[in-house]
């Protein structure tokens, strides 16, 4: 729904062909984990590149989100909307589900951005198996492994229609996406094949078993919904994700927000159904398992 | 160690040369989850293989678990030892690794053989997404990724010897083994780029995660601590864990565990120190990742 250059004439043909309320022209996106780092700035590049298409931006705690508040000001009347949701509570993923529901109807993305990584007296990067225990393993796969996870099952909750793809009157044909998108934010030290380095035990295992777990959704929902899943790598970006490990990090390897989203929606843009299943790096390589 | 042709020139040469009586001649082999499927048959086949070889066998409840005790009672005192080890339980990890420190000093071989697919309402492979628990998700990764992962950390727990590889004199430059060796049981349905069926979640994200955790720690291991460590898949063998999934495995293609782990152990014997971080399966091909 994203792809820019054939935006305009998307907008034009929803219109003219009256496409439902429900659906909305320019098509509906969720970031979950957009507060802050790359969730925050997909939701700021996808509200810029149409005047019709609408987000959905979920976080922990929306009231402490003052870059959301401050994108919704700045934006027309209902493209963006803030909704709590922490993965690791699922009567959180069901409440929003429900709201996106009965607002959009359905959703023709969804990105799932959450990931943790470090945070002072909880969880560290482990530099030795000495150091592994079992508390953060535990956290690491609740948050970045089985969130997105149950994000996505929210599908097969009760009546709701989330993320059933829309069809769009002349939506999908124009863009060329016939399909809605499942984006899972992987990274590439999930890799297990590119695992020459060690440590980072937590962190790593977690994303691993996204990765598997996505690709274990991805058949089915591929089969049966019409829904494509891929995983992505942003690269080493200025967040506050990576800050603590940056000073290792090459000058030109380590990204702004602004260029890997960027990288990334290209990518989103032209994920094809043969895509589904596969896991890109932002410079749309696809990364070893 | 357990090199089947060497091993009666194994025995003379450390009996010539007299060995520590803490490593003994044979070495020290702990299979973790002996009590039965194929953690007993490897119990059951080192035991049989020599006449001097040492078998730590750790299971939940060693009170109940009667087949360990009757290879016990059948083989000389001293060979087999059963101790309680529950890989959900540190404290019961780290009794059972100062227990074999006092006895036996270190390892020269660690089988991690535990595994949980499915228990009567607790867990079950799902067999769409709409199935996922995420207690099922969070007890699969406990028991097949984390449990492995600290027994091996014992290694690096206050004084103990735990895992230091014995230097057997004559006994390593005989077998050909300069180095002690963690083989951890995996399954090919950890394999990401073989997932072609997808289902099975919380096990497949387990077990691909334990690759993952495996790769990691063989890193440090390798380069450290002259351990190996290698993942094994033990084909579909006919066992309590597979029983309620072999309706649909043709005959031929499933195993007695006499025959699996005769073909795991062959492995074992003539693994390199450049497989470490490696993942065979029973027939000794490599398994991508």
């Amino acid at each position: 729904m994203w792809r820019g250059g054939a935006m305009a004439r998307l907008v034009v043909a929803a219109r003219a062909f009256s496409a439902s309320a429900s659906a909305g022209a320019g098509g509906v996106a969720m970031v979950q984990g957009a507060s802050r780092g790359i969730g925050l700035e997909f939701v700021r590049q996808l509200l810029r590149r149409s005047d019709q298409g609408r987000v959905v931006a979920t976080c922990r705690a929306p009231a402490a989100a003052a870059e959301l508040h401050k994108l919704r000001e700045e934006h027309a009347p209902g493209r963006l909307t803030v909704l709590p949701l922490d993965v690791t509570d699922e009567a959180t993923i069901e409440a929003a589900a429900a709201s996106i529901a009965e607002t959009h109807g359905s959703l023709d993305l969804l990105i799932n951005s959450t990931g943790i990584l470090s945070i002072p007296n909880v969880i560290q990067p482990e530099t030795t198996l000495g150091k592994v225990q079992k508390p953060s393993l535990l956290l690491a796969y609740e948050v970045n492994a089985v969130g997105p996870i149950l994000v996505i099952k929210v599908k097969f909750t009760g009546s709701l229609l989330f993320l059933f793809p829309v069809v769009l009157v002349g939506g999908h044909s124009e863009t060329g996406r016939g399909f809605s998108l499942v984006a899972n934010m992987s990274a590439r030290v999930s890799s297990i094949g590119d695992n020459g380095l060690g440590g980072w035990h937590s962190y790593r295992a977690s994303k691993t078993a996204l990765n598997q777990l996505t690709k274990t959704v991805s058949v089915e929902l591929g089969r049966k919904d019409n829904i494509a899943c891929i995983l992505l790598h942003p690269g080493t970006v200025d967040t506050d994700l990576s800050r603590p490990f940056q000073r290792n990090v090459p000058k030109d390897k380590l990204f702004t927000r602004e260029f890997s989203v960027q990288k990334l929606l290209s990518i989103i843009d032209n994920v094809k159904k043969s895509d589904n299943g596969k896991f890109f790096a932002w410079d749309g390589q696809e990364i070893p398992w």
